[in-house]
């Protein structure tokens, strides 16, 4: 193992002092974290991080790094995103080897993109890192792919609500034949499922809702458009939750039954 | 870094013998390689990849497992799905450990959910380990953020054709205010930004084609959704090519002249 990892790692550019690396670290289980990352992880002087990336993770930091949270917490508003990349942009100016390190990838719903764009105007240099986001990542691990031939077109990302409070066109999405994976959504499950089946969305398409998913703390309901609002009220579900809808929320009993392994940890 | 690898792979499930890991290997770059993704390769007594695995990525398998090729060349129809599977099933009938491999993420447009179902049917243990799908991780070396506030509300995967020959809607999906990312899609390129343009897509939409991403052979064009074909065929770009349409494809620019560093390698 040690001679491949060495020679998986010997081309990956250095970490240099007074640079950025903006990295992804998957959904929760160290598993699926990227080399690249786990290389940043071992350089990194200090790692800035946020409330959804795992403590199995941060475990892999180098021992000497300092980590320093810096996250926003579910459903709250982010007054402090400007503290964050001031943040960054200070320590890199100190000449420290700066990971920057969020849940997920840090490109989707993670402003990862605002993070690059502010560091790269204030003369930083910044290295993007794609993770495994929660979309993909936790329905794989319940059994559910997000794609499937003759179920599902593509697949949809999007969020529960966005910076004006306004929600997305729900009728349009229920109309693009794709799986709709839903992040931070859980707070307005009761009219993102009326939203959709208003739109026409058959009231016993498949869905789910997964919180935590891929850590030893995932909790998940199954049920359908219908009654999703309903079962995850009973099972109390809360942040951070992925919502998951389409038929191939189906497949999810159909892989458990004949015994397709659950990558949890 | 050596012990630092120990403890992040001592907690990984084993490989056992007459097991399935049907893994995603990312867009190319090894550094995109999940560490789960690497134990499979460092134990697979047999890895069974497709024509989008990066030479790169191989070469880390162990040197007594055998490589097959199993895969499909993009445009052509899958005429050996089903021999793929039976083969699968026979590999691990034989009580080899089987990695099966795919390009970037397997149940992102890459039949995963198809072959797990096959082989539970069959009665082999299988375990499903996600990957960066190349409509994240791409764009994302070339400085595109899928999402961003104010510019997206989202993502949305699609491919360009589906197994019946029929289109996704191309309406609904201009009307999502999502970023559009196609697989697939340069053979009718200039139908769907036809479409998407007849849709009320604004012409000027930015949009990039992208042929090879995260690899050494990478080649793009950033041009505007009126422009995008004609930019696409003069710059020769074929298959596999991945086309991004959305706002968020102006950061391209923004980060380049800014100084973000794209990770290619």
């Amino acid at each position: 193992m040690t001679d491949r990892l060495r020679t998986a790692i010997a081309g990956f550019p250095p970490f240099e002092p007074g640079h950025v690396w903006l990295a992804g670290a998957g959904p929760g289980d160290p598993g699926l974290l990227t080399l690249h990352a786990l290389a940043g992880l071992a350089e990194a002087d200090v790692v800035v991080h946020d409330a959804l990336v795992d403590p199995r993770v941060l475990a892999l930091a180098h021992p000497g790094a300092t980590l320093e949270f810096a996250g926003k917490r579910g459903g709250k508003p982010s007054p402090q995103q400007s503290n964050i990349t001031d943040r960054l942009i200070a320590l890199a100016r100190a000449n420290l080897r700066v990971l920057r390190l969020k849940g997920g990838d840090p490109c989707v719903f993670g402003r990862g993109g605002e993070e690059a764009l502010t560091l790269a105007r204030a003369g930083i240099e910044c290295e993007v890192i794609p993770g495994i986001t929660a979309g993909i990542g936790v329905p794989a691990a319940l059994g559910i792919p997000v794609t499937h031939r003759g179920l599902a077109r593509g697949v949809t990302f999007v969020t529960g609500h966005t910076r004006d409070g306004s929600g997305p066109d729900w009728a349009a999405l229920a109309r693009t034949d794709t799986t709709l994976v839903i992040y931070m959504g859980m707070q307005r499950v009761v009219e993102i499922t009326a939203a959709l089946q208003a739109a026409g969305m058959p009231a016993t398409t498949p869905a789910a809702a997964i919180q935590n998913g891929t850590t030893e703390f995932e909790r998940h309901v199954i049920a359908t458009l219908a009654t999703l609002a309903d079962a995850a009220r009973a099972a109390v579900l809360g942040s951070p939750s992925l919502i998951v809808i389409g038929e191939v929320v189906g497949l999810a009993r159909a892989t458990e039954i004949a015994g397709v392994q659950l990558r949890t940890a």
